[in-house]
């Protein structure tokens, strides 16, 4: 199954993707896609509902605006330098074990929404990432279980500004928080949908060239590793998202590096997920 | 007006408490302290109506729970090395700007829980610290209007789990964000209460032995610094909480460094915020 939100910002409704295309509101079913919905079992009680219910639910016309496909979950924690070559080209070492840092929740907004360059910002970059939708609470996870806490993927696009990020005092949280710097969709795929998230291709383009093109099969760590590993750490909760790193061919990495610009368009993709595009403009 | 939240862990109603001690439940006018309530000025609204119906309030026993005074937020944002002598026990250096990071949200938990140990843990250290609960959305703010966009202050302590935030991999966050490290309470006393949150006295004893004893006024950046600060990187919505830093005293610095075993009781206090206190477990 593939969730959906759908509707101007903050104002969102719950609907559901099918095969053909065809999107369908099913907030006669349930009012969001929040924690007590994916912590409660609602993906299954959601399947079953629409067995019953499909031919009732009101059609969405394709061009009403896609949201993130879940409301505001309690956390994004991402995971940095998780292929190797993306390691390198920013010139870090391989991590010995993951590499996490949060995301700032307030930087979510829907798959095709604006990338707002934060002002002041001289090196807004893109990041291709696959996210993971914890559908049941995680604490102190084995790799063996992990996949049973997982409720789907989604693709998201971590922005990061690096001079914020790498150049100011502190912890990388400046320059991964801010406004429009976590677009999040399409749609989220199940974890039926996907049969090996440990297989998945994903790439970037900007302006209409290639520049990021990996496979999920590059992690360090794969998805069971990263989610029990946070999980020693904090207890993951039903709707929180874990982002699990970037491959390489981000503006960083180039020599020179090259970073965004208003009128830019990025376009990004994973296998089974989507794609999403952003437009990139200026803060004003 | 002394906000609280009290009941059992997760069902928490809201309350206030009065010049007296008294407690009152004023579930009635609104079902909790959320985003809409700090950003719909519900503070005002409350006043107003706790004007005409405060006589019908129910008073609420003092041996029920306190929970954290506020639902959860969308984000706690910490300011490190805020002050200039906890930086040297750190082996820091003092900060050009603030340093920040995230601290994770499913770590809050009332000002009276438990303290729980993670697995594993060597080093988890106490930081008695002002926290600033945001009450009008706060982008790109000027420190002169800084302080309009503050709806109360409430007592935090950060716990850190010393070895998770700066022996691993990374950034500060595996220490920072483990289950009932934040603490948050005994209520939020609404900004009108604190004349100038910038000299406050604050406190903190592990086993009735104080180890920290200090005053907001040795800030190396002040509150309405700190707030303009971080809306340049991210916008701050209302009920989010800003951790200020802790003055020196914490575990990390003495020699040999001490830290939690259980059994241990942690009390911490901020002139006008009251106190709180914790009990350490270790995990099971």
């Amino acid at each position: 199954m593939k969730l959906i939100r759908f509707g101007s910002t903050g104002a969102e409704k719950p609907g559901v993707q099918l095969e053909n295309g065809t999107r369908l509101d099913v907030s006669e079913f349930i009012s969001d896609y929040t924690e007590e919905f994916f912590g409660g079992d609602g993906i299954a009680r959601l399947k079953e509902w629409l067995g019953k219910n499909q031919e009732n639910c009101p059609v969405v016309s394709n061009d009403v605006r896609l949201g993130p496909p879940l409301a505001r979950p309690s956390k994004i924690v991402c995971v940095g330098l998780n292929y190797a070559k993306h390691a390198a080209e920013s010139g870090m070492a391989i991590p010995k074990e993951p590499v996490l840092f949060f995301k700032s929740t307030s930087a979510i907004v829907g798959p095709n929404d604006d990338l707002v360059i934060p002002k002041n910002s001289q090196k807004t970059d893109w990041e291709v990432e696959l996210a993971v939708v914890i559908g049941k609470k995680a604490s102190y996870v084995e790799e063996k279980d992990a996949l049973a806490h997982v409720a789907g993927y989604v693709l998201h696009n971590d922005y990061s500004e690096r001079a914020f990020q790498i150049e100011r005092e502190g912890q990388w949280c400046k320059g991964k928080g801010c406004d429009t710097f976590a677009p999040i969709g399409p749609f989220i795929a199940t974890a039926d949908e996907i049969e090996d998230p440990n297989n998945l291709d994903l790439w970037l383009k900007l302006n209409g060239e290639t520049l990021q093109d990996s496979n999920t099969s590059d992690f360090i760590f794969n998805i069971q590793e990263v989610v029990s590993y946070i999980s020693q750490f904090m207890t993951l909760l039903p709707g929180d998202i874990i982002s699990t790193g970037t491959p390489s061919g981000v503006g960083l990495g180039f020599d020179p590096p090259k970073y965004l610009k208003a009128g830019d368009v990025v376009e990004l993709g994973i296998e089974g997920l989507g794609s999403s595009k952003q437009h990139v403009k200026a803060y004003q």
